[in-house]
């Protein structure tokens, strides 16, 4: 895509590079739009487990994280991820991306489904993991 | 404690230090013993999410990685997680402790709860998150 | 629609019907093609709670039955229900219908995301609660 | 026991035999108490699937219903369910007793674990299946 990022995405970048804990385990924020947001990890040795794969850890990061963007685009940026469950389906081998869509809201919460895909070594796209969760808005 | 290690944990912390992902997080494997593990999570600003607080995708990484070893001290080590949940009480303001039950097991699964736990300034401690999960015996 | 339903349909609705405890809650199985499911719950009395909205317990009935269904749309019929997870976004005053789709398989494993809708007095479709799940074939 | 039940078991035993759709499963309130709700469901052939088993849906009702009574005993009476998350260990062959248990709490929302129960042909304890929920205080 050659497009310019729309203003709204161009701030969740800063908002999502900004975090710390995203630094250290160098994701980036690929989508931002109403209604979804997408995270890319890009494959690295020190994200694995002992076994060579990606670690569980990484998945549910990328997962918990995707879900809290994709909720700011429709409740705004003062939310709180209330829970997440994750699916656990194969072994990543490779970086992933985790796409998180709203599926419904209220006025203080959305329900967000995402799923995590990757690239196995002959190209083919492979469904990592599910995940599901809620955010709400922080009552002040 | 003055006690020595027994070897089953003496080899489960060698493991999980082997974690690539684990050393990032420069995490800790506090408990490992039938049916209980513990990770220790310390402080680090590289840990932190954009308002100050533990990353959540941290608190979940130590969910998964508690309820893992937790199941590989009644099912072995050829385990796979199938699957976790996560409630998120409070956001943490320190380092963070997951210990990790297992409260029931078939042949092939085990199923555990979890809880987070982090001191606040004042030495109080705080419940941050439970979790529960699965993992099974990977099929040969 | 008036196109008969195919012999997997009708197999499937002798089945789905033959659970005692759905003669019970008098549910019907709407859909049931390959990786959906859906199951309607007609509104009755007998089926609310306290306040007079649909019991969340009927609700979790239904996201439950609906998964398995839609599991066994590409597992076959020999499966157990691993397990579930349900958001509760509104409270239902009428009938729900429960659609499942899979998401994704292995050789052994479904996992199957779940909505569930009323319709309100305004003749509005609303979300009522959310859920994911996964089914597994049984080991002989 | 021959204790007299406290007048606040009463009035949850009134409260949750009003609920008609508890009617139609039969359940009974065993216990509520500060932080802990359980909740029977004798054996019925109207309650099973096809296969002989409790029904899936039976055991989801139960753990919702005694998630939701045991976060009634720290957060009061106008609370909703905001979600549960089950895993199904076994299928159970007998009649089932939920038990839930508060595990935390903030000014809002509770967090309840619930381990649901049977007894086999030989009087033998089985685990069933566990859950974990969720309930908020309803905003007024």
């Amino acid at each position: 895509m050659n497009e310019t990022p729309s203003p709204e995405f161009q701030l969740a970048q800063e908002v999502f590079a900004g975090q710390p804990f995203t630094a250290l385990v160098e994701a980036h924020l690929l989508r931002f739009e109403t209604g979804v947001a997408a995270i890319e990890v890009p494959h690295r040795p020190q994200l694995l487990q002992q076994h060579g794969f990606l670690h569980g850890g990484v998945v549910a990061y990328a997962i918990d994280n995707a879900i809290t963007f994709a909720a700011g685009t429709v409740l705004g940026t003062s939310i709180l991820t209330a829970g997440i469950s994750v699916v656990y389906l194969r072994p990543a081998s490779s970086g992933i991306v985790a796409t998180a869509t709203v599926i419904g809201r209220t006025k203080r919460q959305a329900v967000v489904n995402c799923e995590v895909h990757c690239t196995d070594a002959a190209g083919t796209d492979i469904l990592v993991a599910t995940g599901q969760g809620t955010a709400t808005i922080i009552e002040r």
